[in-house]
C-alpha cells in the first residue's frame, strides 16, 4: 500500500509503497485511512530536526503521521468497541507499561519515557492506506463529525491542558460569584491550530478570550476571534490593550513571547505551557519570582493526551458543529491529495491553520 | 504596655511604652504574650527595605511581630472556643471581605490585595505584652506545646505549600507503588528556620529528602539532617550528588539557585517556590521550557496560610515533639529578653534559625 | 400580562392577566418569555401536594414555572453578557446570602434553607409574557438551541448530579484501563424526562448505559435507548438481566425500586438519588450495610444545580443537537399554547417525556 | 515456633507448634513478634461466624492476627527502608494484581475481591513469634511509638474513612467561614475500639465531637470522651440532646441505630458506615430519600486502608502520645500473655477497648 515515509535524522519525505504485512489478530481492528492531518512535529521530523524520531524496530524507515481519521474495514475476534464502517481515530501514545500512570491509560502522563509514539518514536504512523490496531488505542467518531475528526488528536491534546488547568486550579475557589469563569480573562498566545483551539476551548467554558499574536490577524483570524466572542491583539504594537490575566496558554514556545505577560497575572492565575521551540533564551528577574509567589501563582507544562480527552474533544468537535460550523471549516486550510503531502510536509503553506491529506 | 515599634520606611526599631486603649468586645479575647519570634520580614522592615509595610490608620508607628503564642487572659461576651489560662495564636493575614477566598477563610488566597497583615500592613503585631483579638482568629493551642507553639505560624506557612502541592499533584498518580511517597526525591533548597520545616514536613510525609545549600552545612544543620533521615548537601561542590527530583522546593528566592536543579527534574515533578530576594536576574532556555512541556513539570508559589495550616501545623509540632524533640529544640537558637529584640532585629545573628522573644 | 397562577395549598391553575409592575433597573435584562416547560413539581403544586411552595411577601397568588427560554427585549445600564435580541435562560435557586456556598455561587448547595425559588418558593415564575431578572441569573443560550434550550433548567440538574458524582468516586481509580468509562456499566431508573437526561449524559460520557423501568418501554422509550446505545430493561420480569453495576441513578424516589438492585452494585459503585416520592417505605438489612462498608459503596443525594450547570448543559444539548437529533426532538412531546397548558398542568398526558408551552 | 491458631468454619483457638519453614528472600524481612492486637473479626473467625475465612493454600489451620507490631530480626538482600532493630507493623490486605486500585497501592479500593488477608482470607496472620514479609507491606514504626504502635492497623482503618469522606466533601465547601471545621457537629455511633479512634481523629482535626451510645458511659468512655472535648450522649434517653449533625460516623453497623439520627443531618452533611452486624434490619421511608437528595446528603462505606494510612496514622499516634497521653494509656484495657490469649479470644472482656497480646 502507499505510505508516505521518512527516514529519521535525514531531510526528506516520499510516498512509496510498503507491505507491513500486518495480520489482524484477536481484540484488533483494521481500518481504512481516510484522512491525516499535517502538524509542526511532522514537518520538523521531515526537515531532520526533531533527534528523538526513529523508525520501529526492523525497519529504516518510519510511515509518518499521527493524526488521522479511518473508517473499519474489519474486526477481529472478541472485538465489541467497533464494527465495520464505524469510524475511528486512532491514539499515538502506547504507555510504557511499567510506570502506575501507564498502567491506569494516563499514557500521556509517563515516567519512565519509554513509551512509543505512532508516526514519531518507534512505531509506524497512520499516513498510509490502512493500519491495525488494537480496539483499545481506537476512539469511535459519531458519524456526525466525519468531516471534522482528524483534528481530533491536536484538539486532545489541548483539551488536556485545559482540563489539568481546571483541576490545579481546584487548589482554592476560583470560580466566579456566579459559578462560571465569567468573571476570568485567559489569553492564547499564537494562533495556529493548537491556539485557536484553545481559545475554542476557553471561550465553549465561558472565559473572556483575548488572542495574542505578534502581528495583526489575517483575515481568518480575525473572523474566528470575532465569532468566538475574542479579542485579538497584536501585542508587539498593542500590548497595552491586554488585561490583568487570569490564565495564560502559551503555544508559541518563545520565552520572549510569554515573560513579558507574566506581569499582567493575577493573584491565583495559572500559565499553561504548551508550546516548545529550540534555541531561545531569555531573562527572569526576582521580581518575577516575587510575584509567583506573592501571587499564588502556578505554571504547569502539559503534553500528549489520554483516551478520555479524544472523547472530550469528540464532544467539543459535535458543539462547535452547531454553534461554530464556520470556524470549525475555517481550521480546515486545504485538504490535498497523497501526491501534494510531500510538498506541504516539507514546508508549511502561508497562512495554515490545518492542511489534512485525503487518502 | 512595652512593645516593640518600627516607623515603617525609616531604619529602626525600639521598644517604648504604647497605650492602645484597646478594649474587650464582644466575641473578642486578650492575649497575654508569651513569646514571640523574628523572622526575615521582620528584619527588612527594620532595616526600611520594605516597601508595602505600614502603620494602622491614625497610627504614625507600627507594633512589630507577626510571629507569636500567649495565653489568654479574659474572654469577652459569646467567645465559646477559647478560656481564660488557654494558650492561643494568632493568625497575621486578615482578609478583603470581598473575594470568594476571603470570604470562606482562604485569605491566604486573597484576590484584591486587599487584606490587612498584623505586624506588616496596616495593623499592629504583637511584640507587646498584650493584644486583643476576634475569637476567629485566634487559634486553640494543646497545652503540651507551649514551649514551641511560637513557631506555629512560620510552619504553617510550609505546611499550607505542601497542602497545596499534594492538592496539585492529584493531577495524575503521584503516589507510589506502595500507596505513600517513599519513592519520591524531594529537595530542598535552603536551611534556614522555613527550609528546615520543610524538610521536616516532608521527611514526616515518607518523602526521601534532600537538603541543598551552596555551603556546608553548620553543626546544627548536619545534626538535624542526620537526625531526620535526610541528606544534606553543599551543591556548590557537590551538585551531582543530588539525584532526579520529583520535588524542588525552594526557600531561597534565588532563581540562580534553583533554576540549575530544574535539569534534574523528573517528568510529573513539581517545583514550589516559597523564598523571595530582591535585586536578582537568572536566564532560562526554551530548553527548559521543553523540559517542562514534555515532562508535564508544575511550578507554584506560595505565600501565606489559613487557620487550617495553623491547626495542621500544631499537630506537626506534636509529632515531632515525640519523634524529634532534640530537632525542635535545635530550632530555638535563642531565647531573648525584650530589651535585647532591637539589636537581634537589625541584625541576623550567625547560625540562627529561629530567636525568639520572651515577654 | 399573561401569566399561569397558583394559589399555593389550593388545587387549580388560571391563566389571569397580572400587572406586577416590574422595573429594568441597573445590571438587569427585560425577557421576553418564548417557551416554558411543564414538570413534575409544577404539577404537584397545582395539585396542592407541595407544602413549601408559597407566593412572594405581598402576593396572594404564585406565577408558575422554572423551566424557561425567552429572548432579550432589554438591557438595564450596565449589562455586559447579554443583548437586545439575544436568547436567554433563567436561574431558578436564588441564594441566601449568608451560607459560604450561595456566596460563591452554589446555592444548589445552600446550607440555610433561606434561598427562594422561582415559580416554587416564594417568587414568581416565568409562566408569563416577560420577565425582568438580574444578568447574573440569565445563562446566554447559543442562537442554534433556541428551539431546545426551554430543557436546559431541569438538564443542567442531571449535569450537576453526574458532575458531583464523578468528582466524588475520584475518591479512586474509577476510569478503566484505557481511561474512560467504557468497563462501567451505569443503570439509570426511571425513562422520564429526567432519567432520559442520566442516560443522555451517561452514554455521551462513555458509559454503558442500561435504562430501568418496571414496564416495557413505549416506543419512543424503545427508540431512544436503541439510538444512544443503550439498553432497556423492564426489571418487573427481566431482573435477571441487569449486570453488576457501577453507577445507580435513582429518579423513582421509590427505595423499593432502588434497594433490590443495590445487590448488583459492585466494589466502589455509587448511587446516586434524584427522584423523590411521598409516602412510601422500604426495608434494609444488615447484609445491605456491610456491602456498602466492604465495597466501599457511595450514596449521594442531588437537587438542584449552578449556573455553571446550566452552561454545561447547552454544551450537551449542541452535542446531542448533532448526534442525536431524533432524540431531542422525541423528548418534546408536544408544545401547546398557554390556553391549553392548565389542563396539561392538572394532570400528566399518557408518554410524556416533556411539555412545553409556547408564549 | 508457638502460633495461635483456627481452623476457619469450627469454633475454637489453639497455641500451637508451627514450622511454616519461611525462608529470607531478597527483598524481605525476618521481623519477631512483640505484641498482637485482639479486634471483633478475630473474635468472630474463632466463634465460626465468618464464613469468608479461610487457611493459605496448603494449610488446614489459619495463624490468627492482623493487628501486629514487630522488631526486625534480619534483612534479606536490598531492603532500604528497614534495619535490623527498627519497629514495624505489617499490613493486612495484599492486593489481587489485576485491578488498577490495586495497581497502584490501594488494595483497599480492589474491586476483583481476589485479595488475600494476613490472619483473615488465605493467609496465615501474626500471632506468631516472628513472620517474614515483602519490604513493602511493612511500615517504620517511630521509636518512641513502640508501646502503642499495636493498634495502627486498626486505626489506619479510621483514617482511611475519615481521609476519603474529607475528599469526598470537598463536593463543596464543607469547611467553616475560618476555614477549619469548628462549625461541624460530628457524630460517632459506638464508643469501642474505632469508636474511639473516629473521635481522637475528628477531635484532633477540629470537629465537634458528640459520642453517642445507647447506654451511659463506663467511667473510662466518660473520662475519655471529656479529656478529648467531646459530648457522650446516651441516646436510649437523651436522642434530644443531639444537635443537628454534619457528619455521622457508624461503628455499630445496626441500621437501626444510625438511620433515626439520619433525620438530624444538616445540608451537605455526611454518614460514614464502617460498622457491620448481621441478622439485622430497618425500615427506611421515603421521607428519608427526600431528605437525602433535597439536601444533597452523601453516605459512603469504607473498609480497610492503604500505607498511606498507615503513616498517617503512626502521625495520629504521636501527636495523642503528647496531647493525650492518658487516653492513649486508656485504649490499652489489657496485655495478656500468649497463653491467656484463647479465653481472651472466645470472649471480649467486659469494658474492653483493646486487649493485646505479648510475645
Amino acid at each position: 500500500m502507499k505510505a508516505i515515509t521518512v527516514c529519521p535524522g535525514k531531510v526528506g519525505v516520499e510516498v512509496k509503497d510498503v507491505d507491513l504485512k500486518e495480520e489482524l489478530g484477536k481484540g484488533q481492528v483494521k481500518v481504512k485511512t481516510l484522512y491525516t492531518g499535517i502538524c509542526g512535529t511532522d514537518r520538523e521530523i521531515v526537515n531532520g530536526k526533531i533527534s528523538f524520531a526513529y523508525p520501529p524496530k526492523g525497519f529504516d524507515f518510519l510511515i509518518l503521521g499521527h493524526e488521522a481519521l479511518g473508517v473499519v474495514e474489519e474486526v477481529g475476534e472478541g472485538v465489541k468497541s467497533l464494527k465495520k464502517g464505524d469510524y475511528a481515530v486512532p491514539l499515538v501514545r502506547r504507555g510504557c507499561g511499567v510506570c502506575l500512570n501507564c498502567k491506569i491509560g494516563r499514557q500521556d502522563f509517563c515516567e519512565t519515557g519509554k513509551f512509543v509514539e505512532a508516526g514519531i518514536r518507534g512505531k509506524h504512523g497512520f499516513m498510509r492506506e490502512e493500519f491495525v490496531e488494537d480496539e483499545m488505542w481506537l476512539v469511535k467518531v459519531p458519524e456526525d463529525l466525519k468531516d471534522y475528526a482528524v483534528i481530533t488528536e491536536p484538539l486532545s491534546n489541548a483539551v488536556k491542558g485545559i482540563d489539568r488547568i481546571l483541576f490545579t486550579q481546584g487548589r482554592m475557589v476560583w470560580t466566579c460569584e456566579d459559578s462560571t469563569f465569567s468573571c476570568r480573562n485567559a489569553a492564547v498566545i499564537g494562533s495556529g491550530t493548537t491556539g485557536t483551539f484553545f481559545s475554542l476551548i476557553l471561550a465553549t467554558l465561558g472565559f473572556n478570550v483575548y488572542i495574542l499574536n505578534r502581528r495583526d490577524p489575517n483575515p481568518t483570524e480575525a473572523y474566528i476571534a470575532q465569532r468566538i466572542g475574542a479579542t485579538f491583539i497584536n501585542y508587539s504594537k498593542d500590548a497595552n490593550k491586554v488585561p490583568e490575566l487570569d490564565l495564560i496558554v502559551d503555544t508559541s514556545g518563545y520565552p520572549s513571547a510569554f515573560i513579558p505577560f507574566m506581569q499582567k497575572m493575577k493573584p491565583n492565575s495559572a500559565l499553561l505551557l504548551f508550546g516548545t521551540v529550540r534555541g531561545e533564551k531569555a531573562e527572569i528577574t526576582s521580581d518575577l519570582i516575587i510575584d509567583i509567589v506573592e501571587k499564588n501563582i502556578l505554571i504547569m507544562g502539559t503534553v500528549n493526551s489520554s483516551k478520555r480527552d479524544f472523547i472530550e474533544a469528540l464532544n467539543y468537535l459535535s458543539i462547535w458543529k452547531n454553534r461554530y460550523p464556520d470556524v470549525l471549516e475555517k481550521i480546515f486550510t486545504s485538504r490535498i491529495s497523497v501526491e501534494e503531502a510531500p510538498m506541504a510536509l516539507l514546508k508549511r503553506p502561508a497562512g495554515e491553520i490545518k492542511t489534512v491529506i485525503q487518502w
